[in-house]
């Protein structure tokens, strides 16, 4: 029989919580990092380097997936894990904000959005149903709702009527994702930066009855100010024996500050779409290794990593690949960034768990105050 | 003290050798083929991984190298080994190929070759002289002659102009190598199709002596029948004691054929140039894996192949990667060709030594004609 879906809160340090999520295919540590996966792989990286690099789970994107190669095509191949070489558990999208931000001639309606495929042009929907039935094609184990992300800036009324049809969405998603043993749904609320709608929306989804609690409409352009501010109080509103998962975000400062006030998942594209160009994060802040500085430097990229990037190459090896163009270049700082991400989050459950996270803070950016190495 | 650089036939079958090449970095087993690390990578994968398909020793062009990041760079940083992680043998060509091929503004005098980079338009020369000074800088195992490979086709007293040249240019390689106990020097036997001046390259090139001899000028456009007419008779020529290395080949054909005519050694770009635009090598002959008969093929590449590629993935996943235009589409498939190109290796040295390689060829041509699985 199927184990259950479950999460366990094993520590928290003001806002900040560690824990637990059990899944049939695995445990996973939070707070914890999601590298993205969007077409059935994690850019760059093999399955096993993404496990390497300490990750519990990855995000796959719906509307990718169901462009191409459709998510018939996957279920028919034994589902998105077996397909893609990845036995650990997966959350999927539902879709909503890729369509909104990618998809061309979109149409949407109280039923869902219509719209044109980015690749070939064929016209599709997708819907709070639909959605369920992509996700369960792709056997996710972490389902997400169907949602509209509210743009930013919007008006508080544009705010609250998005709110209230991804509430009405949320809804529809719930009595179309059914019972599913081992799996999860995770509600998303919205509310974009203001307080009553975000408590409102709250309290609906609640009232639904979710898995888990995604804080959406954030890291859409207002900036780690705003985002703070929002975070300050949103989270809390959320039922607190369930996971808390901040969407697309973020750099390593704002998923420091996203789990001091309470996140517990968290996924983005940076480490892996930066390791292709160049960008490489370190404990010292961004190195971009396509600089000049880097030519004739022996150096590894941080002399502390342990990651193959680090143990293996010099800055100089690593700034003659990017200039010249070379897959090793993505590889390898893609693996370099992941890594350094999911020691960020050790370090993170480690401290909380300790109950030292003000440290641990205090720690970080120090050394990111300091900056990079200077050339040798 | 540094081991001395020698060569032992093991087992002869016919006109095929099995052997070892000893050098003070590790041991290459022969019949060799060397992956191609053109711009201090193996495209597409790391060093790790190109030693895990079984290869003893990639190569390295010098042309690239010299250009981006330079000679002098690398020997700064402790040479190529060090730059690209890689402790084994290292064969270096001399530039005189891709010099003739890829660079502008070319000007052959008997001193060399002016020509500017493709890369900057700046301006360098390549000489006997400049290119023992190059591969030294780069720390290279097994250091090429400098020579002209003779265009396809040639008059034969263009041929034997160009032929003499590059014996001209032999002697001063030697001169310009010196003594440099661990490393080895290659002459390269030119002549084209005409056998008179293949013998008397040969001639030439034992008269100053090398510690292993090349087979040049094939693999321009000749085809695979008048590469192996010349074949027939020009590997007997050379010293029978020493490495015989055939530059530039080939397809799975062209290696079992050059083998069966006594070749030790060869490289190509083909598995890692085809690696990434989804051309596989298999048993059973090349598997286009962008075509739509692979789209919903939930079998691995070739189920009896150990490779990461065909242990975790299926044809569709393969399909859809290429199509996608992702990088593991190039990271997979690359793995695969080198892993099939290797096993074909031992497959040959095991059938030398064991006397019976006349049915192991027997047997690849039969699976080949056979032709690929066809669809479910």
């Amino acid at each position: 029989m199927a184990q259950a879906f479950g999460f366990t809160v094993t520590a928290t340090d003001g806002s900040a919580r560690a824990g637990v999520i059990a899944t049939p295919r695995g445990t996973i540590r939070t707070p914890a990092f999601m590298p993205v996966g969007t077409a059935a792989t994690v850019k760059a990286m093999l399955p096993d380097s993404v496990a390497a690099t300490g990750a519990d789970i990855l995000l796959g994107n719906t509307y990718h997936l169901m462009l191409r190669p459709g998510a018939g095509r996957i279920a028919a191949l034994g589902g998105l894990h077996r397909f893609m070489n990845w036995d650990r558990p997966i959350l999927t999208d539902s879709g909503g904000y890729q369509v909104m931000s990618l998809a061309g001639l979109r149409r949407l309606s109280e039923d869902g959005v219509r719209f044109r495929s980015h690749i070939d042009g064929s016209e599709h929907l997708l819907s709070p149903e639909r959605s369920m039935e992509i996700q369960r094609q792709l056997g996710s184990d972490i389902v997400m709702a169907f949602d509209e992300c509210t743009p930013f800036p919007a008006p508080e009324a544009a705010a609250a009527a998005s709110m209230r049809l991804s509430m009405r969405w949320a809804a529809r998603s719930r009595a179309a994702f059914g019972e599913r043993p081992g799996h999860a749904l995770f509600g998303i609320q919205q509310g974009s930066v203001y307080r009553d709608l975000r408590a409102e929306s709250a309290a609906e989804l609640a009232g639904i009855g979710f898995d888990g609690y995604a804080v959406g409409g954030l890291a859409v352009g207002e900036g780690q100010e705003a985002m703070f501010a929002v975070l300050d109080y949103a989270p809390a509103m959320l039922p607190a024996d369930r996971p808390r998962y901040l969407m697309g975000v973020g750099k390593p400062d704002d998923i420091v500050g996203a789990v001091v006030r309470g996140i517990d998942m968290m996924d983005c594209v940076l480490p892996t779409r930066s390791g292709r160009t160049g960008q490489a994060f370190t404990r010292r802040g961004t190195v971009n290794l396509r600089n000049a500085r880097h030519a004739a430097d022996p150096r590894p990229l941080d002399e502390a990593c342990t990651c193959p990037a680090c143990r293996g190459y010099s800055r100089a090896y690593l700034h003659h690949v990017h200039r010249a163009g070379e897959i090793i270049a993505a590889m390898l700082v893609t693996w370099h960034n992941l890594h350094y991400y999911q020691e960020l989050m050790a370090g993170l459950r480690t401290a909380i768990a300790a109950g030292r996270l003000a440290g641990f803070v205090a720690a970080f950016e120090r050394l990111r105050a300091e900056g990079d190495i200077p050339p040798p």
